[in-house]
């Protein structure tokens, strides 16, 4: 028997394009690399605020950075990613409210179903610029996932309670302990330490950690 | 014979540990990825207030990331990374002005002996926790570094010419240009389109451009 799965939490919100990427190259590695991933829907407008962070798109010279920068990783990881044409205006205005908490009760009710509805709203808003904050837009995006139309109707009925909002509060709360100032926040569990990695910009880190854990995994990205 | 070497423009300061980090990396794999790095020594604090830019540091929480993850870095790329005692004051009061200026100077006049000087101030600041606004420490690595003390005092009476400090201010201008917000800065010229690259997070990234440009490269980092 080989050594036993370590955790890595994946902290992420559709909102935001770099976590769609890291969610997909960590969905394809987790069993190569042995890792059981936790999927947590946070929303990044909270750790933004905790943090007092600012979108880095509100910097004229940083938001064309990003945006050259997302496609590029887009065409290197072979996500199909196409920007918005109202970058601002989704990002800054529509936000990810309800997508976030009807991620949070699916994640309470149907675990199993998490990822795929994950993919389903970064595609609805990052490569076919639909409009998450329309239910019509994430009930169609479960659906597509697997989900039927009642099913999904029945979670997205359950956004707005308070056990649903609390959990989403707490995973946010959660990513800020950890110190995030923005997503995706991936944190690794070892033996007795806990890393945490910001985006997706170091991943052949990782090795490192697991080397001191004595636990040897090759990364090529 | 081989295709003629692209060229690639390294903008930086050794105020910035990740400039180091993506400096050595460059080094090293210029003659592998055959490329002509050309080293051009920039002006940190211009570019934050062109930009209209905050340094990570100033955020608590980025700050603490920041420090972890050069340290990290430094690891994972074997640089001798140990950050100074008083990180705030070294970053935010004391500054590079005379130091850029001494290597502008000796890009002018010794171009050959621009790595080898400016790896020698970042092991004064990054690693030793040396005072590089003291002209002693300035001097001290250029000797390091192969020159006389006759030639290393000859340029630091240099440092406040009109010549020097224009040409670090057009250097700095230029990276502007570019679209810089920060440090390092990574500037690839293929045939027709020009990229830039920011920090040291997207070099799996090039290949892309190379491809795009017919020149197959390989890197693994």
């Amino acid at each position: 028997m080989g050594p036993l799965p370590r955790t890595l939490e994946l902290f992420y919100d559709v909102l935001s394009p770099y976590s769609w990427l890291a969610f997909e190259v960590l969905c394809r590695y987790k069993n190569i690399w042995n890792v059981s991933l936790q999927l947590r829907p946070t929303l990044i407008a909270g750790i933004m605020k905790d943090s007092r962070n600012q979108p880095p798109a509100l910097l004229p010279r940083k938001a064309l950075y990003v945006k050259n920068d997302v496609r590029l990783l887009g065409q290197h990881l072979q996500v199909p990613i196409h920007l918005p044409k109202e970058f601002f205006f989704v990002i800054f205005k529509k936000g990810s409210l309800t997508a976030m908490r009807f991620l949070t009760v699916l994640k309470l009710e149907h675990p199993e179903l998490l990822e795929k509805v994950s993919r389903e709203l970064w595609m609805c808003i990052w490569s076919r610029d639909e409009d998450i904050t329309e239910p019509q837009s994430i009930l169609a995006a479960a659906e597509k996932a697997g989900m039927s139309t009642g099913q999904a109707r029945g979670l997205l009925e359950r956004v707005s309670t308070p056990q649903v909002k609390n959990q989403l509060k707490e995973t946010t709360e959660a990513a800020c302990k950890y110190g995030a100032f923005g997503l995706p926040v991936t944190v690794a569990h070892l033996d007795d330490e806990t890393y945490m990695l910001f985006a997706l910009t170091r991943w052949s880190c990782w090795h490192i950690f697991w080397e001191r854990s004595g636990w040897a995994l090759c990364l090529q990205l």
